[in-house]
């Protein structure tokens, strides 16, 4: 028996996200089905992350386990040839058997990306949130820097989250603009359900002046889900990298 | 009457091409159909390239001559609503009445983007060519060197070209390399048919040591198409930029 570790890249666009209760196609069972093919043996692949329906991956971590002595490089490439073009197997590596991709997760890294603009957007158009007017993003960097830090981040909490605690530690929220292209990023230790979401959508009500930066440690003590901006499309957001 | 000039991106994936001879979908007849619906006349649209098939465009240049007023931001608008979403028009303006897209272009930019490594590309996918092995880039900007300058390009020019003189001038051809992706970029007063794609297959040729950079001035001097490397495929080459 040994730990098999995989760096996977996904276009979220097809996909109901990593799992799902419903019946809509997930990038697991897509996964799943892959696997046993090549190694000849049902296997349960464990994500670092359940990513939302229609959220893009560069740097999933997921592990599995297996009897097959396939070596590892045949693994990546046998995944790379049988799986769909949206998805891919950057790395695929024989690990300590204690290594988990869940719980041994230390910090992710999440980035949402808006385009701002009248001219919709085109080549990054599946990958990028269209905001078709200008934002203010040194409100926005401003805003950011409130909620980075060890907060309670209920007021940035989905509906149907599981977790009981709603305390995080986001380690660093920063905001980059290049031409057209914003680019929100965000590593924390973990995040609740919708959070990176939610999140990118109040900043960009900062931005739009709806909300001003110092609304942000108001609406953090709020603990109050309606006084947040609204949740952002899943289509603009990516996990960037998870950290162990 | 006034002539406006449009400057349009495109993902080539789905089209013919700018126009064809041929019944497949034509990235043209899709916007001359719509300028009609806006303008209410049968306009012809003027391009700056007949780029081939699959071939995006993130700057091309046309023009065409309206007797309609509607002002140069509701025409982008407009144009931009009705056209499908893998076209854009970033600017429309209405420009002096001699304005000719392809007469007046002094000099165009291409790229050609090449994806190396034994991992198949994701989210760039549709615009660069996957070569799953490492490319001696250095090789490749030797080789460049000899191709810069007025040349005779007949050994880098596809069949069925209609133009009498093979002499271009390649003002500039750079390779980038990042990370897995290598970048070439070539910048002429104009092009043969294929013959960036021709460029881009014998650089690759010379990245993976089948030619030696000092093989390109006995190609280029042989003017045999049969000397040069395979034409690279379509779906690498973006046109950049047009100067007039």
């Amino acid at each position: 028996m040994r730990t098999v570790r995989l760096l996977i890249a996904f276009d979220g666009t097809r996909y109901e996200g990593w799992q799902s209760q419903r019946k809509e196609k997930t990038v697991q069972e897509v996964f799943e089905k892959v696997l046993e093919r090549i190694l000849k043996e049902k296997v349960h692949l464990t994500s670092s992350s359940r990513t939302d329906s229609g959220v893009h991956a560069e740097g999933l971590v997921a592990h599995f386990r297996t009897k097959n002595q396939l070596p590892d490089p045949k693994i990546r490439a046998a995944l790379n040839f049988y799986l769909p073009k949206d998805i891919v197997v950057r790395a695929a590596k024989t690990v300590p058997m204690g290594f988990h991709a869940q719980f041994g997760a230390r910090s992710k890294l999440y980035r949402y990306s808006i385009r701002t603009g009248l001219v919709r957007p085109l080549f990054d158009a599946p990958y990028v949130f269209w905001y078709p007017n200008t934002l203010n993003v040194a409100r926005m960097r401003q805003a950011a820097r409130h909620l980075e830090g060890k907060h309670d981040f209920s007021a940035f909490r989905g509906p149907g989250n599981e977790d009981r605690s709603a305390v995080r530690t986001v380690k660093r929220l920063t905001i980059r603009k290049e031409g057209s292209l914003i680019q929100m990023e965000i590593e924390g230790d973990g995040f609740l359900r919708h959070m990176v979401r939610i999140i990118a959508g109040t900043l960009i009500d900062v931005g739009r002046k709806k909300l001003d930066p110092a609304d942000l440690p108001k609406i953090l003590a709020s603990k109050d889900r309606s006084k947040a901006g609204r949740t952002a499309k899943s289509h603009g957001l990516t996990l960037v990298r998870v950290s162990y």
